[in-house]
């Protein structure tokens, strides 16, 4: 397994060692010691599962407020999408910046985003499935949502003029208004 | 999510609780809080991901000796294969039986196989994908295999002839000369 800086500080990509044989492939999605061996210690207690059927699906940008922030590890296991991250601490260096990357099941990449941050992907294909594993329960009360096409952020989405949206993110709010309550610790 | 027994105690199937809207579809494949509400206080450390191109591809029958013994929560999100577990559990009214059914992408059902079961499965499909959870890591110095076909356990694999084996599985021993160490707890 190797995982790889990004240039936001906590948030990593992670490439998984893949063994082949006649039969396919084995791999080892997640070890919790492999993450301890290289200082990441994480207790995933969920799993989550989603499917989006048509091209240009974009779910996101979702967070859960402290002291219900989640890490979330993701892999797309299915199709290609394009995976953002963005810093959402306050007193951090890169606030407000994002960091976005491809994650498809033939590169079997995976994104490690840390508390404190918003989470969104499209998807750059149809039948796309998205797998992540979250340290905290999913909580309804803490669950905030940022424009995807906020102009602070200014994310560099491919080029896909209309997502397809759920109600929810359809009338999320902007950056300047959400309701923001992480603290950058170093 | 739903918790169904099987005639093998402490052997269940898992139904999970699936989302749908116009996107498509959203749902948690594992939720500690949900398994410990049932009783179930499991700590899993590890996630597999397998593939497995021809039909008729039979992984199995495996365990791991214990300390090293593995609870695994097995689901296919990919093809179709039926699944199978054996109690091989000192003291246990089951000792020998074997339960199976099928798992798929389709009805997302997953098994969870307590420790001191050996677990394997067959292909009903090409392209499958299975993915399962385990407490303990994997071990090699522990791992241990049994012969598909024994005829103690005379399992009624869905009717291949001739399945595709890793050359490990080709020469697992059968039950009789198997190293055990399991113990019924009741
Ligand atoms: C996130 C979540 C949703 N649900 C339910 C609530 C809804 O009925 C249905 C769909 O929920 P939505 O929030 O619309 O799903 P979504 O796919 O839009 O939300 C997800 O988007 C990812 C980009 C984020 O990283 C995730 O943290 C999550 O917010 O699933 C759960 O049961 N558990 C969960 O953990
Ligand atoms: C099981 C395992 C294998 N490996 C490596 C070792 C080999 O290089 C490669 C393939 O290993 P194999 O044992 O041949 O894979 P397999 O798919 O035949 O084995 C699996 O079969 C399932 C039915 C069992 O429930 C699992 O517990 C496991 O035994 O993957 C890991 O890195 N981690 C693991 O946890």
């Amino acid at each position: 397994m190797k995982i790889i800086e990004t240039k936001l500080k906590d948030l990593y990509i992670i490439e998984p060692t893949k063994h082949g044989d006649h039969r396919g492939w084995f791999y080892e999605s997640y070890n919790k010691q492999a993450f301890e061996e290289k200082g990441l210690y994480l207790n995933f207690i969920q799993d989550n599962h989603s499917f989006s059927a048509a091209k240009g699906t974009l779910r996101g940008l979702h967070y859960q407020l402290a002291p219900k922030a989640q890490t979330k590890l993701v892999r797309c296991t299915k199709g290609l999408i394009f995976d953002v991250a963005v810093d959402l601490r306050d007193g951090s260096p890169t606030f407000g910046e994002w960091y976005g990357l491809e994650l498809s099941a033939l590169n079997q990449k995976q994104l490690l985003v840390p508390k404190g941050f918003a989470h969104g992907f499209i998807t750059l294909s149809e039948n796309v499935e998205v797998q992540y594993k979250v340290d905290e329960l999913y909580s309804p009360e803490h669950d905030r949502n940022i424009i995807w096409n906020d102009s602070t952020l200014a994310i560099d989405w491919p080029t896909i003029d209309t997502p397809i949206l759920s109600a929810k993110d359809e009338k999320a709010p902007e950056l300047a208004s959400a309701e923001l309550n992480f603290t950058f610790t170093g």
